[in-house]
């Protein structure tokens, strides 16, 4: 449970925030409009009565523009689909995340949010009611039954919790360093450890959403994925997490750092295929398949900006979704050398090569 | 709207928070208590099926020991009155306060409060589900008929809004000394506008509730209020501001602060009577009341204390409740200023007279 109420973005509106530095997550979260569009319209005509209540949930909604975008989105597409019915329809809204997630600041753009609402879609609009869920969604968060449409972007490749069974083999730096994530180097039983972990997990999170979500009733959601069989390929974030790795050597290098503090941590970090995802979704058997999609996306941003600009994007994304997991281990004092590496090693990087990852998007029905 | 948005209770656990300065409330609460387990058990037999669901709602929560506590108690009351049918019952538990609120710090007790629960009721307890809901009570937060209790302490006498209408009589500083709340040197109309607020505020609470409330559901609310007829009589708070004056005053006279700044400054506060109540209560028509009481509340904590060290207490606790609203007026840099005076002048008043202030609680049923 430790690594649940440790994780979280960073928060408020500075310059290292989430709030500031999720771009790349509106990216991920816009490939995945049109696979939203698609599960709402036909869910609808199915699930809700007309002056209906329904339940939508955001899971791991973080706190930032991409959180009430995503809103806006899926009630945009319900009022698309249903203008003559939705004005009777009562929207429950629920913001899930971990409970150190950010919610005061989430809160705050919530009158503007109401304001817009009433602007676009006029008075006669139905209600909106939004609400927070703050805990872990790897057990249940909602009454049974009480939804309709659940969504997850950029959440469900964080475990629960650092896999156990990463010992399994004799200790050593080339290894340990191997071990902190899933590399070209790790041995076979990390593979194996973390694979379990996020069937475990994944398994989990399932059989609590099918209780809470009604026959019929549907989710969207979107993970960092591969699409090779194999666990290390480089679009499993292998090298977010490999340049992590050289920034933090570099500073046990300049005696900044102990080397058994590097050899101790490990990332909560699992990127599954499409094969894994399909496979947990049969073993649990309460939802089926209606879609599955990869995206790739360039890490870099784009052409039009430098290597150099690009990686210190690149740092500051990461920055904002690793610090809160990287400090409580390392210590708050050389977060910004450590970032700062970060961004240089990543230039280096993308001046070299070109890497892209993978946005696996997904949208499964609840069985009667 | 924009008092709304200031006012808060001061956030955090540090030693000018409310969560550090509550015991006043907590003292309140515990007055509420068996009028809360009363309610709960003529509301039981009537509203819960077998298996059902439970909506509870504490509106103006604020975020600190009580809140949880009283969470704690409405569920201990309900496993009391119907332990062989409670294991069955989803309780949905919605925390509400406005969204400056300090739902973070609030969220972060929440895996504690889960692990006492579970603890305490053994795991065949029924499913209790917190979340949180931001925003005004003088409005609609909820679904229709989606809760069966509500509860409110120590939040009514908190207004909307300034009311409006003060300008009412020729200005002048003994003038606006007197409208910054009300007092005995009120004019008639400056109580005539703090009333209207009040009636207008209050039927627009019940207004809401009455929609999301099913027929037969209770609400306990708790609120300063008076019990003579006088709005200018001591008990209704007055002292509290007009110490508050004081110390503003003698800050004016030390050049500290403009005379003007004071001038322009009214709290959205206003203790009402029993009468007005029941007024505004029959007005609305949706409620009937059960039980009404007014408790006495000593304001110096109990004879143990010195009146310096209780002064020293009851400046705590006014500015964990009103530094926000004060701070946003007056500016940061004269709070520790102003409430050391505050404290001073408090301790004097204790050292020769002693004063209480009323409680008043009641109960209301929504009709079928």
């Amino acid at each position: 449970m430790e690594v649940l109420q440790i994780l979280h973005m960073n928060q408020g509106n500075g310059e290292t925030s989430y709030a500031q530095n999720s771009t790349v997550q509106g990216k991920m979260l816009s490939t995945a409009k049109s696979i939203i569009d698609e599960a709402i319209q036909k869910m609808l005509c199915l699930t809700i009565a007309p002056n209906g209540s329904m339940g939508i949930a955001d899971l791991g909604c973080s706190s930032g523009p991409n959180t009430l975008l995503l809103i806006s989105e899926i009630i945009d597409a319900i009022h698309a689909t249903s203008s003559s019915s939705s004005s009777s329809i009562e929207f429950r809204v629920f913001l899930n995340d971990l409970i150190s997630n950010d919610f005061n600041t989430l809160f705050m753009s919530l009158p503007a949010f109401y304001n817009q609402l009433k602007e676009e879609k006029g008075a006669g609009f139905g209600s909106v009611f939004i609400s927070a869920v703050p805990g872990s969604f790897y057990g249940r968060l909602f009454p049974a039954k009480s939804l309709h449409f659940v969504h997850s972007s950029s959440s469900l490749h964080w475990l629960s919790q650092v896999p156990p069974g990463l010992d399994c083999q004799a200790t050593g730096r080339a290894f340990n360093r191997g071990k902190m994530y899933i590399s070209k180097t790790s041995p076979q039983c990390v593979l194996d450890a973390y694979s379990l972990q996020f069937h475990k997990d994944f398994l989990l999170f399932l059989k609590s959403r099918a209780e809470e979500i009604v026959g019929g009733g549907r989710m969207v959601l979107s993970l960092l994925g591969r699409s090779s069989a194999d666990p290390s390929t480089q679009e499993s974030c292998y090298v977010q997490w490999e340049l992590l790795a050289h920034a933090l050597m570099r500073m046990v290098s300049e005696g900044l750092i102990e080397e058994e503090r590097v050899d101790s941590f490990n990332a909560p970090f699992y990127a599954p295929s499409e094969e894994e995802l399909k496979l947990v979704l049969q073993n649990e058997g309460s939802f089926t398949m209606d879609r599955l999609e990869a995206f790739e996306i360039d890490w870099d941003g784009g052409a039009e900006i430098t290597a150099v600009v690009s990686g210190q994007r690149m740092a500051k994304t990461i920055r904002a979704v690793t610090e809160s997991m990287i400090e409580s281990h390392f210590g708050k004092d050389i977060m910004d050398d450590l970032f700062r590496q970060y961004a240089e090693l990543f230039a280096d990087y993308l001046s070299k090569s070109k890497t892209k990852f993978i946005n696996l998007v997904f949208s499964v029905i609840r069985k009667d």
